[in-house]
């Protein structure tokens, strides 16, 4: 047996998530398809996480363990040939046998794009959510920072059992424009079901003035999700990588 | 009458080009629709030019003269209320009723991308033409200022009858290479039919090896279709601006 990872690209338009679902296309299933194909015997992954229906990802990470001795070097050409042109595998390495893409996971980081202006704009719209209300980019730089940190990030987590953990450590929040173009970057230890798309939404509240730095901490002390802001958009948000 | 330009941003994808057709969607129809819709009369539009089908644009100009006393920014707003996605107007201009749209244009921008890698990039795709071959970008770089000046571009015409004036003038051609990503910037008087797609094919072959410099000085002396390197896909190119 031998073990890999995978880094994986894909634009999850066309998809319902990176999980596999019986009666849907998914990311994980044209993966095991392509990996049983090429590797010539059923190929189960793991992943380092679930991906939201639309959501796109440019380093999602998946390791699966093989008979198979082809040279990488094919199975990532194999690969390219047998995935649909939405999915590509853009590099192949072999990992120890006891690699785990999920539990070995250290941090993550998400990118989430927005087109700040009332005129829509085509070229954009698959990889970004259009805001039309003015922003103050000042304010929400100073509230991303509130995220930094420790926290309980419940209030942000789209459904969370009451025993879940959902305590999670961002290391940093990047707030850049670009003209119209605004892009968030965070960078954690992992992020709750919806946790950036919901974070993403408040500090858009924060821009339009609707919320102020006191609310999103009042959020954050409280843990109450009906407090916070909309969930932004699937297609905004694009998963960057998975640090090891 | 007042007469106006307007700047359309499109995802060309899904279209038959520029030009209004019969039996196939095309990015002047669904203006012309649009137009009739929110001015409420019959309108026929000016373009400053055509593309081609699958041919993208960030800044296309077209002109049209109307009854309608309606504001510009309600105009602008009806206009993107009623178009499709993938078209968007960009501005709304107010212009003397001489303006047209074809002949008053000074310059054209065109911008051709390639992703040079053997891995493909789904995230690039819908904007960007594969290249899997390996590119010498220094060789490219200097067999494109081969093609600045004014020069008879037959050899890169598509389909250029006889009588045909295919005299053109290149301001500038600029190449950038950043990561896997080329771009080659073209800003000209005027382009012929496929010529931005087939200075692009034949620079390709210049980064290849396939083509020395000597051999575009050749194809460009000789006028000889032929002689020069295949059309550059249609997705890879967009329309950036159109200077009056």
């Amino acid at each position: 047996m031998k073990t890999y990872k995978i880094i994986v690209e894909y634009d999850g338009t066309d998809y319902y998530g990176f999980q596999r679902q019986k009666k849907h296309p998914s990311i994980q299933s044209e993966l095991e398809k392509a990996l049983s194909f090429v590797l010539n015997e059923p190929i189960r992954i793991v992943s380092s996480g679930r991906t939201d229906s639309g959501v796109h990802a440019r380093g999602h990470v998946v390791s699966f363990s093989t008979n198979s001795d082809i040279e990488r070097k094919n199975m990532l050409s194999g690969l390219n040939a047998a995935l649909p042109n939405d999915i590509s595998v853009k590099r192949v390495i072999r990992v120890g046998d006891d690699f785990h893409a999920q539990y070995d996971a250290k941090r993550k980081s998400y990118r989430y794009h927005v087109w700040n202006s009332p005129v829509p704009s085509p070229l954009r719209s698959r990889y970004s959510y259009q805001y039309t209300y003015e922003l103050d980019i000042e304010k929400i730089k100073k509230a991303a920072k509130l995220f930094v940190g420790k926290h309980d990030f419940r209030a942000f987590a789209a459904k969370s059992r009451d025993k879940e953990n959902t305590v999670r450590r961002i290391y940093d929040v990047r707030v850049s424009k670009k003209g119209n173009n605004i892009s968030f970057t965070l960078e954690g230890d992992g992020f709750l079901y919806n946790m950036v798309r919901n974070i993403v939404g408040t500090l858009l509240y924060v821009g339009r003035g609707k919320f102020t730095e006191a609310d999103v901490k009042t959020i954050l002390r409280t843990k109450t999700r009906s407090l916070a802001g909309p969930t932004a958009p699937a297609k905004g948000l694009m998963l960057m990588r998975v640090i090891y």
